[in-house]
């Protein structure tokens, strides 16, 4: 009967876990492995997974067919995922009507992060794992990562380590820090949604082959690295419990009512009608299906393209399957500033045709600033020049990291943190709020606030030095700009 | 630039709400209309509303068709909503595939109540209001309740009154006590969701006729008279702010997080693959089309039927519209139990194909029993005979109640609230869980979390005597059980 598990009050529970999260995020010399030994081992998996990526072609394409009635490009088990079109038409924006590719994968994954106590410091279990999409085989990712098809092994490959740590959890004495359902690229996915979770775990725990154990200083540092901490890992990481303001509301710009209020008032102002359409449907409207990829006319956008991949260390040993590909590098970037003292963010309440609930909060500026040329000067996206135009010393965070790459080919971002001038952009447009960085927090509990682009972020803010601390001398501060710990030279 | 009125600590601001709020919940004498002179209003309002519906044919339903292709009902405005099929298939539950019509109304509505200090004390502004569907004509609603088709006056009506008190409330000075997007039914709409909003106005916002101000003691005393409090009233009504439980959490049986992550496996958990279809493919499936109705060749589950409506109230004075008419009443009840001294809920997390993410909480009991006389004996609702064998000292509500009368026909539903036996069933099936009334606010303020059903039975707690106070002495002590206040007389 774990229901009768009576616990104490939330609040002291929480507030020491708070502090154990900080000491993990900040302690240097209690480190499972040291920085210099991280490497080594990361050297050496990238040595021993060995992975072949090669473009094919459709007919080729082995266990995947377009299927006869809709043209929907789909694997023969009928699970994973599969590409289908999708018709879009919405009351705003500079097109309000088209057609457009989409992967539809209705499976939940889990995402599942384990952390321990190690000498007194939390660790958190990550693994290096390749992927066909990524620019450099390997990155690091959460303990687990698998949709349901790889966990009940659809595809016949073996057990799924670690998986028993995130199935039902509390009923093994594991404790669960964060898990809630979280949505990724509404442009790309129609309705995807993941598990993210965090979960406590005890020594029986240990860290298996290409697994390691780091502290959050350790994972914080490594995410200024470029394409190194991938995706999955960044956006388990954002639903951490917000360490650094564990006690409640604070001295935000708006009540956490008001924040919430304007986001129900986005969602209900925008008219987006998105369905599923056969994928034949999709062509002929900019769309073009060649033998070797689906792609835009106009060379923008994405394409979907047919690979094949050997791989020495996943659970198939060698298996095809499309991946899309976007066209540029996107531009994803966070304006901040104090206000009153407090950490605040500019986010964008943003459409995206393929969100379960039309409208998710955003960066500042998500865009491919390719995908604007054609469109009037108006149209370009808003903000993008106070980014592109910043000073150095205003930016707090600048890393070129990947996107998911078991569904994209190659797909990266430069994600950036840029600290406003002075008073910065006070009279934002209505799609536009200051939340703090606490709010954000407070919203990740909660399904579907927060899109994936968002949530990098977040993970990226905890690495600036003193964001969170009192509002002298620290990046955020002015004076003390680009202050505190030298910045790791990731170029 | 409203984006720079900082604000204080939020905490205070809200414990100072919640007294507010608890006095009106509580307080007799400062009322701006007596009990007596409300029921002779409502007594006039209902004389002065005269509403005829008549039944017809599809044939002769003005403004109203079937697609050629698709043989959807639908307006000939493309607005308003339109009745589709859907074909829906589950991993679980008795049966695992089905096809049936549904109501699609993609826009988000606004049910909205506007409260106001009157001599110190809070009161809510109501509206008598018929509808069509109702069973007696005029009910309370809540101050504006309309779609985007109503106040962009698609169908040419008057003005919507009060709608300004929702449009931009905080430039306009008022302040936002509630505002999120909840869904309606998920077995009768297809990922309908409509925008609650609770607003603090000021003394320039005075009732009109059809309206009055109530304190929070009224609408709960009235909330135990049948068909009488509007099923909208009602879930705005769940959405304000809990004042029994401003502080945080108290003693839970389980953290907040831990909750979430029992909401969370069992949205991941449900396989639901739900997708309309043309509403000609349901036909043949069990439905069958008839000249004055679409229904279930079994008589099982709901019909949809076509009216006219002539009304003397209305921004249009006649139209015609299909209503859905379930058929049999409905049992919806929430098991309560104090757990340590806290008041506790077995909900049930719930799938019903029409919702935007595949589960949310419902009560204990929510079921048709008709609507299970056919299924093997193992398929009778869970907890349902726990429900109907309560001895009546355990019945702290008791109420017949009526669904959207804009939609449906004559939708009335049992609400019941039961007290749990001593210890109260324990060992509960995963998909149950007990939790908190304090946690079930907390939830109320984000999306999609509590299904209409249960926040009618959240409002309905908090007119049991008591509930919310110190364990001694109130309704669901034991010893006291069925004290306090005499319950209204409301057969």
């Amino acid at each position: 009967m774990p229901q009768l598990n009576v616990t104490g009050p939330n609040s002291s529970a929480e507030a020491n876990l708070a502090a154990r999260l900080a000491l993990s995020a900040t302690t240097t010399g209690g480190e499972v492995m040291s920085d210099v030994e991280f490497f080594d081992w990361l050297d050496d998996r990238r040595r021993r997974h060995s992975q072949e990526v090669r473009r094919t072609t459709f007919a080729e394409l082995s266990g995947w067919h377009f299927a006869q009635d809709s043209g929907d490009l789909e694997h023969h088990s009928g699970r994973f995922f599969a590409v289908r079109g999708l018709r879009v038409s919405t009351d705003f924006g500079p097109v309000q009507e088209w057609r457009q590719p989409i992967i539809q994968q209705p499976e939940i994954g889990v995402l599942g992060m384990a952390v321990r106590e190690m000498g007194g410091v939390l660790h958190c279990l990550v693994q290096a794992k390749s992927e066909p999409g990524n620019v450099n085989g390997v990155q690091l990712s959460p303990t687990v990562q698998a949709t349901k098809s790889n966990y009940t092994r659809v595809h016949g490959g073996s057990a799924v380590p670690y998986l028993d740590c995130f199935r039902g959890p509390r009923a093994r004495g594991h404790r669960v820090l964060a898990d809630v359902l979280q949505s990724e690229q509404g442009s790309w996915f129609y309705c995807k949604r993941n598990r993210n979770m965090i979960v406590e775990v005890g020594p029986e725990v240990e860290a298996g082959e290409d697994f390691c154990w780091l502290t959050l200083r350790q994972m914080h540092m490594l995410l200024r690295y470029e394409n190194l901490v991938s995706m999955d890992a960044r956006t388990v990481l954002s639903c951490l419990p917000d360490w650094h303001h564990p006690s409640g509301p604070g001295a935000d710009l708006l009540p956490d009512v008001a924040v919430r209020s304007w986001i129900t008032a986005q969602q209900s102002e925008r008219e987006v009608d998105a369905a599923l359409m056969p994928l034949s449907k999709v062509e002929g409207d900019g769309w073009r299906l060649a033998e070797d990829r689906i792609s835009h006319e106009r060379g923008l956008f994405f394409s979907i393209v047919p690979v094949d991949v050997v791989s020495n260390r996943r659970e198939v040993a060698s298996w095809s399957q499309p991946l899309l590909q976007p066209h540029g590098t996107g531009v994803v970037a966070m304006v901040v500033r104090r206000i009153d003292g407090v950490p605040h963010c500019l986010v964008h309440a943003r459409v995206e045709a393929g969100y379960l609930d039309v409208v998710e909060l955003g960066p500042t500026v998500q865009c491919t600033p390719e995908n604007y040329e054609h469109l009037p000067a108006g149209s370009r996206p808003r903000f993008l020049d106070l980014v592109s135009e910043a000073r150095p010393e205003q930016v707090l965070f600048d890393t070129v990291l990947s996107e998911e790459g078991g569904r994209f080919l190659h797909a990266q971002i430069r994600y950036l943190i840029v600290a406003a001038d002075d008073e910065g952009p006070t009279d934002v447009p209505r799609d536009y709020q200051w939340v703090s960085l606490r709010q954000l927090g407070e919203l990740l509990k909660y399904s579907h606030y927060l899109n994936v682009q968002a949530r990098t972020l977040v993970a990226a803010l905890r690495t600036v030095p003193g964001i969170a601390g009192p509002d002298a001398g620290d990046a955020l501060g002015g004076a003390a700009a680009n202050g505190g710990e030298p910045r790791a030279d990731h170029r």
